[in-house]
């Protein structure tokens, strides 16, 4: 009997994203450093609901019609907002069982530019092996959309990638023939032992730091803090039902 | 006296390429497998001049005109054509003095879409000391622009992007915080020590075999064969005449 292996991919920006389109894959949305950590972190502080939203306009909106909102530019909180994107905002104080507007433009339009493929998943270091047993236990090609920076490549995205990958070409019914996806799994192996010592090279690190953002970094690099994965469903993020 | 530092960059594709153009930077254009690495052999054979041409419509235009023309499509040389384009033909004794054309779908469109910049350098491992030399000795922004594979990411060139930025960033005129030139300095250093071993990952490396055409690998990982160094002038490439 010939068993159909699975593609793995990794798109490193969404700028290139065309060229993997795939309608029946699975795509796991990644931005580290901060959107996809921060989406997962309030899901297990007990949000009902996210909407990812791309502007600033946007978010002002759902504030008006009496959404928590988190909307930064820069580094600083917008005066409408009632937070900023850092995950440390989403506490199950402040926002359990309310639905969240999360206003980022990268990570947004990662989510909605996936929107037609069999399943969009939210992925982070956060929630690793709940991503890994998942995915595996399906039967459907799988494409890690890295967020990027500004439609260029980034390493904490990339570096997740290999960490995903990786485990998942383990199982029997994946295999790869893309350069990207050796590529990321090679740079994870490079800096998986030193993870954050290695993330001092990315240049987003540098952009956190200098706004006084940079306190996030170890927690988005830590792993398997929950087992729940945010998914899409009518242009909304709720917590995977797992039957 | 506080000195202006240099940037160094790689675009791992020509898709990407709008994010960094310069138009005061050198580009480096890399091809490992075949492209570059052809038309450095072809000036070490003493080619005249050679002119890249992205369709076989042009080349075969060239061809009428009496034009030695290098053209081949899926690994088969074209009728109308006096040779494939695999470094191998390029013999000193059929093209010595002569002008070549080159058939290259990507490759001709990364010397055009880099045409705006400073300069525009033709790179490979051939060449690679004589370019560390010519562009250190300058003072100008470097882009590394790697053909990459139908808009992707491949690996044959981000590696020669690390072999070419690590040296260049041991000047104390150059820096980077260009993530993609950090990671193709790790993957170059995972991989240096084993070049032709770690290609056989290379998506690439497969295609050539599948058509018998990977022969050549060993020859286009050979370091510092020549200082030729192909620059563009007016459309076409001539060997740089270093003052």
């Amino acid at each position: 009997m010939t068993v159909t292996k699975r593609k793995v991919e990794v798109c490193f920006t969404p700028a290139l994203y065309n060229e993997f389109r795939n309608d029946d894959a699975i795509v796991v949305i990644v931005d580290i450093l901060r959107a996809t950590s921060a989406i997962i972190t309030a899901f297990m502080s007990g949000a009902g609901s996210i909407i990812p939203v791309a502007t600033l306009e946007e978010a002002l909106a759902y504030k008006q019609k009496g959404y928590l909102v988190a909307a930064e530019r820069d580094g600083i909180v917008r005066d409408f907002a009632d937070f900023g994107n850092s995950p440390y905002n989403f506490r199950r104080e402040v926002i359990g069982g309310r639905d969240i507007v999360y206003s980022t433009t990268n990570g947004t339009r990662c989510i909605m530019m996936a929107s037609h493929s069999y399943r969009v998943l939210i992925g982070a270091y956060l929630n690793l092996n709940a991503l890994v047993d998942y995915i595996t236990a399906d039967n459907r090609d799988l494409i890690i959309l890295c967020a990027g920076w500004k439609n260029k490549f980034n390493l904490e995205d990339t570096l997740f990638a290999g960490a995903l990958a990786e485990p998942i070409l383990e199982h029997d019914h994946y295999h790869t023939i893309c350069d990207s996806t050796r590529a990321s799994i090679d740079l994870w192996n490079v800096a998986r032992h030193d993870l954050t010592g290695y993330i001092e090279k990315a240049a987003q690190r540098h952009r956190l730091k200098k706004n006084n953002l940079d306190d996030v970094i170890g927690y988005c690099h830590t792993p398997n803090l929950t087992r729940v994965i945010p998914v899409l469903k009518d242009n909304l993020l709720v917590p995977l039902e797992i039957t």
